[in-house]
């Protein structure tokens, strides 16, 4: 199967999302139209998105849960473990570190570094806090996460590289290089905050305007 | 204009974020290839997405980074300031009281609640943690934002509407109900580390194997 764009891995792990969820309800068939449920997808995105890898539903019956779940957990790589490591022990970091979703989905926090020598040695959801001098190939992390202030992202970009990580997932706000073949994620949270404005500054648009009392010529 | 998609809204924050950065540096014109510089995102992408709200640039010049800058300004809603409240005062909650650029995108957090009697009453980034009992209409908050745990996220939820948001934000990791008319946005820190595991995976299956040394037949 070819590339897949963007928008549409974030569609895949939408619809995951909702397989889950209903697998756990004891479903066992989904229509397209219960995996569309989300602003800006339509049942017949859904289709075209899962027919694109094969998976066609049954009319009247939709697709079986259990198998366009696997077949999705394979296509996005859930199938086996990543080992992850996060640069950077505040607010987002904690955070982080203490959302157990990730294991479940196969990504495991099994370090997490600072260069604030305060912090290090601190303990953290039951990982100690490690100096940066310590971040080597040794550990063999796939994927660093980067929940540093903006002016040390590059620098500590460039430690995950040299310590042979494969993917960066940035949550500083700022833009990164990376040599190719790394492969980089940014995580912006002010992105969620516009869509929301775009959606708010619509709505209100559309609202019918309140009639004004016109004075009688 | 009609609807955008959420992707397009999206791509919209990406060219946004691309023109601040090339206005911070003194430039006046901007290519869509510049412009596309992400992955997923063509150049083509970027004019079709910039000729539907009537933007074109110039062949062999561009397009102009203050007037676009502006437009999308506008589109985004991003010409006025909204009014925010944080229910939350964690980790993901004092990690986005933290985050200066909010502010620049005319979102300012003027409060923040917590069900926890431990936190009320505590300094957070200069504002002082509210009970939910405080949580009402009188402050007139337009937009919610829920960094609370999981199985408080819907009551949570409630309380917010019911003190008159327009908009809610959910970084609970849980799918959330509102009535008609009030937009939500979730938040899943989980679906980057699935973008990121795709790629990789696909970089992976896509590398040359190692030539097997065959024996002479």
């Amino acid at each position: 199967m070819s590339h897949i764009s963007e928008p549409t891995v974030r569609r895949l792990s939408h619809y995951y999302r909702v397989l889950e969820e209903v697998a756990a309800e004891g479903k066992w068939m989904i229509s397209s139209h219960l995996l569309a449920e989300r602003e800006g997808i339509t049942s017949a995105q859904v289709r075209k998105d899962l027919s694109s890898f094969g998976s066609f539903g049954r009319r009247g019956l939709g697709y079986h849960v259990e198998h366009l779940r696997q077949e999705i957990r394979t296509l996005l790589g859930l199938d086996r473990r990543w080992k992850v490591c996060v640069v950077g022990a505040g607010h987002i970091g904690s955070a982080l570190l203490g959302y157990r979703g990730f294991a479940d989905q196969g990504f495991d926090i099994v370090a997490v570094f600072d260069a604030d020598a305060d912090r290090v040695g601190r303990t953290l959801e039951g990982l100690v806090v490690r100096p940066m001098a310590q971040l080597s190939a040794r550990d063999a992390f796939e994927i660093g996460v980067i929940a540093t202030p903006a002016r040390a992202a590059q620098p500590v970009a460039d430690a995950l590289v040299a310590a042979g990580v494969q993917g960066v997932l940035n949550f500083a706000p700022r833009k990164l290089r990376v040599p190719d073949g790394i492969m980089l994620r940014n995580v912006d949270m002010t992105m969620e905050f516009e869509s929301l404005s775009y959606a708010l500054t619509r709505t209100t648009a559309a609202r019918p305007r309140r009639k004004r009392t016109r004075r009688a010529p």
